[in-house]
């Protein structure tokens, strides 16, 4: 019954697993650079790969990179292409409070859940918050860490298949735990590093025109940058507040300040 | 029935909203600098985009700042300017003596509540308090820093905005916990740091005649200072108790042994 | 009902509030030096204001000093002197083995009547006790911290007036613990410093009569000495066992074993 | 009542002990190498002592090495060749979530049972995991740790035997632990170290025809190589979704990249 | 009700306190030295003073010295001498395996009971056990400590008196967690360590003859002795089952194989 | 009805004590060497004085000394053979998975149990592995450690007597942990040393025929050895399945592989 009080405490937010995907990727998925593809093709190749009637077991693939860079995006995105009938979403947004054990429960019966499926993906968003990771400290939940060490290893029964997707922002700490050895393989979500790849961003939104774009792109010319591409989207949502004629000054202003593109 | 008893618990201490933020501004804002009015601004902005139509999700704002500078009672004063229709003030002084869980199912509750509303506004005042923060060891409650980390990142549904107003005076701490990543953008309140805005306060108080504000100008002419606005306040009415003649100079006085302002 | 539990279960030791505060300055206030003075107007200067129609909100004050000066008893003293109409005094000998989260709730509670009352005055005893602290760990209650912490400054509900009269010998934790900010003021009890403050003392009890009083005045002359009001006075009442033409000479030795004057 | 609520909650996932066998050696034992059968050698002396109607007691045969190496197969391959009545695998795979409390039960519950069998085997899997070890901290249950260190040093009651296989890939944690004196016997289980190991492996699968067997054994030759049996084997499967002539290709570079085999 | 359960847990062991008190002085006082003299001497002064008319309140004397010292014995006799009506000895041997909850129960219910009589003594016996101090970690219940320090320093009701004398072998800890602040005076039980006081402790027994007692006193003439009454007592008891004539040679190797006295 | 369930839970294995005493010394004790009938005599002169009429209270031995060297044996065969009415062993094999709150009520209830007797033997039985110690941390039950010093002091009621036959491998620990002082006595079994303890071990076998023994004998004469008796015992049970011819050389080389004897 504790399962069962677990089960109505979390009200399906979502009507179907589709619509519980977009929430993750409400801006949808630009196509901001070469980065972008490349993980896209390997991910898809190890997708193919779980899917194949000859393989067998469980593959699972970890996303990495800096704050912001979309790898929850991505990996939602990965599962609904995935196309496996069932898909499912081990999200800390939806144990907000959980006692270790209760999150080790939700955690288990996903996979439970998943074992009695023929075919299924879950996607274990953000392990650091599973984990509930602090460095002062450190801190962090064993348990967790201990149900996520067996379950990414565990093999489904015979004739069953798992998808693992799980994201990440501190790989160091994944590693320091024994963890990345539990993952068939690691894909690196990059930050925005390139004025070419801002402008193509800004290009996909309608809040600059092209002669806009144009003036970003000469004024950042040849200047490093590195930005998360969550934090790129809400710098350009914030410049639609701004009148027309400051829109490109404020916005190359703000990426300054914080520290996201180089000085001249 | 927990959240049943903790909301019998926690008695409504304010018939309204608004007489709740008055709690928080006991003493209005006084426009002391040009400091200010740069805040009010600033946060006047996010404000607007949060509830632009155009916009989506979630805008978080930091009011950070030294201990007296006025942090809540800005964050109270914008809240209630920003005219949202559901506003929420999340303040560890309702929750003395709970424990983390009560705080998380407290916290959670607020942000499932303005999710149900169209346009939300909550103020998370003093983190560090909610975090029941002490370097002596250090100490904190780590459940309530994830569900913090979690909440002040997660997207509202769909069609939904939430504006965060949140206070510390400790930045430094938020940061080594990640916490700052979690912010949209970061304000800092500064202490009042010149004669020229002591004597503005003094000048709203009806505790110092013109002459007796002159005097003052001229006896801290030049000396640096720093105090927060919460203590020069506090300063100004125990002079009130002290007679009329001995109050410029013990006023002066109190300054110089608190290590307000600078010694001549 | 656990509050109701609490309640039954600290039987009202005394009839009276006035015979609360005689039993924590058991041997009256002896006025040993102009220090005593000081505090006691510095002291009263704050209950006035806490008073005054005009003043708003909460004053808090910090007797600090090391053990045996004398601070309960002065808190003590200062509480029934400000005649306002409710005084509690918060110690920790009504709550031997109670559990950190009793011990809140009883502090909670006792501000809460406080805030009940037009009028309030309440003496914390002894904070680094209320806090379980020891330096060997150190080990703390960080639940009773984070109370009084936020106590401390909240303001009462419009209308209210709440003056705090607070005790410690650890000035050092409490402003490690950020505790200090918490205050209005601070004010310091120090040891009786001279033989003629502790000839004072004896002349104001009926152990020695005045030719011994000059005696022993003869004898400490021009020595340094530092002794807590509390330990001189049980120095005193021991000598009293002693048969009268040995009573000056165990009284000096013991206040040199001690290491309570410097030695000849 | 607990441990029935356990045996009701670890549902039989398996119909015999040879089908629960069969799931930790999915892949069969693959005889790459002089290493294995010295290996199986050994263990099988013990197995025989065990058996022995002369000899008495316990014994205990630890089977450790990397992360991959194949030491759970092995064990389970052992336990199935013994050919003992009474065979029983403790595995963190069941144990998901469970308390300390719980674990130390279910362990002994395995002890007790097998002490009531005249000839029993345990495979104990995955030390490190059932002790929930992280080096993070470090942490880990003392109280499993504990049961362990007095239930393998255990005697069985007269006339009864009892064979234990235990793997661990963390032999410098259970040294720290003195668990490695609680051992009959330890057995190495070494990673693939040679591309003529490789190759064996690569001719047992149906991925890789002769012909590019050959390649790979020309490409690899005297380079040093060092990748468990299980990595190796997921990195054919994963060729097999290779086209044909990339294979070999595609096999050098993944084992070079994942720094299997040395750069040439 | 807890409380009602651990009276009839603590079921009396003993008629009547006198018959306690024999308990824990089970071989007498033997009057080895000048140093048990003068320790009676001190500590008698301090139970006048405690009994006089004219005194007021609590007072607390520590002793303290070496393990086997003959504190506990030497705390026994001077209660027993104290010819209070109300004797009660707070020892760990009644409080094995009790939770610290339940200890700090019991020793408050003790002063309690204390501050109900007239004229009360209380023996707290071993405090480092009754803290369950280990320098391993160092770990102590910090709840026991706080009880003691506010007890210990807590002035009974008026008219009220309390005597309490507690044993230590740990001075250095208790002055590390302050303490030895909260008592009264410290008087020192120190090893015997001379020849003539162990030859007077032979006296006393009937195990060696004079002849015997003058051997030994020869043997150990100028040698440095130290070693606690307790240890003696138990050595001189073994020697009872060694012949007669071997009796001398195999007490003095004893003392010198346990490092008590000297080697020649 | 927590005792009540703790006596269910130990299903009382043995029928009577002298099998439980068979069951720790399952291979009788070899007098391999001078050193063990040393511990014998001097073990059996405490015996003999706990049991003398004219003795009285508790006579506590340690046996102490390297893991595997017949500690417990010893200790059993010294219980059997005092001829106690009441002997009661404390071992964690009886323990497994108690909380330390069981722990502890059992090793209480066994004194008690003991102090209601005339004459009463405990074997406390592995005293590192009862206080669930680990050098990782190190961690440990301060409870247990807490329940054993006391009781290890503790005299009985008047009239009875106990003798306490402890074991440990762990000196180092108890030393540090304040417990060798509680004991009357430490006696240190020691591991066989000598080519010629060796082999008079090998003669009480039945494994190696004469001609065998000598052949040992000159392979290792003059060779240091350091072994567990209990460790050798299982050498050689092992040399029963090697084939006669092999045996004399497998026998040499497993004692040269585990170090058990310098290489030649
Ligand atoms: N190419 C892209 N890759 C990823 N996200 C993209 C891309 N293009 C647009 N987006 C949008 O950017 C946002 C990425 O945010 P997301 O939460 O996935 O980042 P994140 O790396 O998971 O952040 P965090 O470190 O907080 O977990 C999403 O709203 C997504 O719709
Ligand atoms: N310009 C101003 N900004 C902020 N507060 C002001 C200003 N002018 C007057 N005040 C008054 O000063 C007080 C500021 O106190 P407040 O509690 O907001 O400070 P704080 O920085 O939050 O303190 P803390 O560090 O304790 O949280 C309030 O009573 C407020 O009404
Ligand atoms: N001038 C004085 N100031 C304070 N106490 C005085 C004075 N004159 C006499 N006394 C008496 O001295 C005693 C002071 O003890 P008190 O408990 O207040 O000291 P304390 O500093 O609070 O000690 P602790 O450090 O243990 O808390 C009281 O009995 C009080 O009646
Ligand atoms: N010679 C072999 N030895 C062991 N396993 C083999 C061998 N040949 C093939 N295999 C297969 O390789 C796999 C070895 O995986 P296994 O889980 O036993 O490795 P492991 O060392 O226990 O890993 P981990 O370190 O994660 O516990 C199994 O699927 C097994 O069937
Ligand atoms: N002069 C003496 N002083 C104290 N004890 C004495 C003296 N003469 C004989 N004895 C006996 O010596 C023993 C002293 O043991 P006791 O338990 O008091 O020592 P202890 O210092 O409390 O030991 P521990 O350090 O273990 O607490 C008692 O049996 C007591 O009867
Ligand atoms: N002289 C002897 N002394 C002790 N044990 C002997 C002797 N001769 C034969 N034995 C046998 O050797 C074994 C000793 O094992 P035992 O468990 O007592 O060792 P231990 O030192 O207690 O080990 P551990 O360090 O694991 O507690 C027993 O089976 C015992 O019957
Ligand atoms: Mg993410
Ligand atoms: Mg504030
Ligand atoms: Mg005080
Ligand atoms: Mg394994
Ligand atoms: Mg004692
Ligand atoms: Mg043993």
């Amino acid at each position: 019954d504790f399962l069962h009080a677990l089960e109505n405490d979390i009200k399906p937010a979502f009507g179907t697993s589709a619509d519980m995907l977009e929430h993750f990727m409400s801006h949808g998925i630009i196509s901001w650079g070469i980065a972008v593809q490349h993980i896209m093709e390997d991910a898809m190749l190890f997708i193919r790969q779980a899917r194949s009637p000859t393989s067998k077991g469980v593959v699972t693939v970890l996303l990495e990179g800096p704050p912001n860079s979309g790898k929850t995006a991505i990996a939602a995105h990965l599962a609904k292409n995935s196309e496996f009938p069932f898909i499912k979403i081990c999200s800390p947004e939806d144990m907000v409070g959980f006692t270790e054990a209760a999150k080790v429960q939700v955690i288990r019966k996903l996979f439970d859940d998943a074992y009695r499926s023929q075919l299924s993906c879950i996607v274990v968003d953000n392990i650091e918050r599973l984990l509930e990771y602090t460095s002062v400290g450190p801190r962090f939940s064993n348990v967790v860490l201990q149900a996520l060490l067996v379950l990414l290893k565990k093999e489904p029964p015979k004739g069953r298949k798992l998808l693992v997707l799980a994201t990440s922002s501190r790989r160091d700490v994944l590693e320091q735990m024994d963890m990345l050895n539990a993952f068939t393989t690691t894909l690196r979500v990059p930050n925005i590093s390139s004025s070419a790849e801002i402008v193509t961003v800004l290009r996909e939104t309608s809040v600059f025109n092209e002669q806009q774009c144009r003036d970003v792109e000469k004024k950042l010319a040849d200047r490093r940058a590195h930005i998360g591409i969550r934090k790129l989207l809400a710098v350009v949502e914030m410049c639609r507040e701004v009148p027309e004629r400051d829109r490109v000054i404020k916005f190359i202003c703000r990426l300054e300040e914080d520290g996201h593109v180089e000085l001249m």
